[in-house]
């Protein structure tokens, strides 16, 4: 019987489908301004960038810094390595942006409702506060409060984020349980005491793509397909 | 014209009735426990140890510590000195949490719900996150986001949480407001460059009690009698 009072959720590929919702907001692009680009390609190398650009601020060889400025270095980069031409600055800001609004998978939203009549929910993000709390207004994301990197100054799997959220929910460790798509993300969660629930999202890679291999099923509390069947195998 | 991006609120005193809400929870004591004493002169002496007991943490005297364990001090101390007979360690404990679940002034709900459309809007309190998520649940308050003090480690008048919320919210002070049934407040975080509403509440301390004098109009940016109100001249 799994006895915990929170649930911290990461939220880029767990909660938000964030490879579905930049291509097809730049899909729309096409209709409206002068940028060429193979934006699957774009956006999948921009993504695979990410922890790398997280990992040279964890490691101290650079300083803080939020999600938002780590992901505009990497466009930039990226964007001369493949040859887009168009973007400037401006459609660059708004690239980065887009990662603010990225819409829900299918039963988020109902599920997180769900959720919160019975249990303290909320995002335990590499994404800073702003940005998940103008996700949260825009995909509708009901969470009781929010917890992203730029309060600890730390980025996930540092043990100061999951410590951190804990304890300011005024709980132990054991009390809480991180809801993630990632393997690694709940190992982490897990050495620091936090119980763990292993969501799959075959999709959020694209179909057909895996990049962390689908783990064994007595390596989490909780496996499941989705947050529908989390509220329901917790009982809400 | 007031252009601000984001709202922060005082909560004890501005956003619920801290006064109404313990001595009417400590009124069905009567019914239910064998607990003697004079409630409302507990509860005002109570509310007074408040900010002392803040200033010695912010001055350094003694170290950090949440407002549920500095609440818990003074109830101790003063059940003592008003000679309380029966108030043992689970009723004191009962008593600090009572503070979790004050309840909303009569207007607070339906205001910040027309608020929330159009800004951000979020608690910024000496609480802690805990206390106001639990708060937020009970009461049904909206908010976008939590601030605690425990956050920034530092109380409200301190710079740092009027100047560490703004910058979470990817705001500089002066796209923030902060909104305070209480002038000292506000005039704190007008020091650091943030927009102020001071909104009354002529029953906080009980009808006919004033502990800090009504602030002349020119005083802040807005004076409003409810969040009704500020929903109002925000053009909610």
């Amino acid at each position: 019987m799994i006895t915990v009072r929170a649930l911290l959720f990461d939220t880029f590929g767990t909660v938000v489908d964030w490879r579905g919702g930049l291509i097809s907001r730049l899909d729309e692009w096409r209709r409206e301004r002068e940028i060429a680009a193979d934006w699957p390609r774009l956006v999948d190398a921009w993504r695979m960038a990410y922890p790398l650009s997280l990992q040279r601020v964890r490691t101290g060889e650079r300083e803080w810094a939020v999600l938002d400025e780590l992901q505009r270095e990497s466009l930039e980069r990226l964007a001369l390595e493949q040859g887009v031409a168009g973007l400037d600055g401006a459609a660059a800001d708004e690239m980065v942006r887009m990662w603010h609004e990225l819409p829900p998978w299918p039963e988020s939203v109902a599920a997180l409702h769900r959720l919160r009549a019975r249990y303290v929910i909320a995002p335990l993000s590499n994404g800073h506060v702003a940005l998940l709390v103008r996700m949260a207004k825009t995909a509708g994301l009901p969470w009781d409060a929010i917890f992203g990197a730029d309060i600890f100054r730390h980025y996930k799997p540092d043990p100061e984020t999951y410590l951190g959220a804990s304890a300011l929910l005024g709980c132990q460790p054991h009390e809480v349980m991180l809801v993630a798509s990632h393997p690694s993300d709940l190992d982490a969660a897990a050495k620091c005491g936090l119980r763990t629930c292993y969501v799959s999202r075959p999709l959020e890679y694209g179909a057909g793509r895996v990049f962390e291999a689908i783990p064994e099923p007595a390596r989490f509390d909780l496996m499941v397909d989705g947050l529908e069947e989390l509220a329901s195998e917790l009982g809400c």
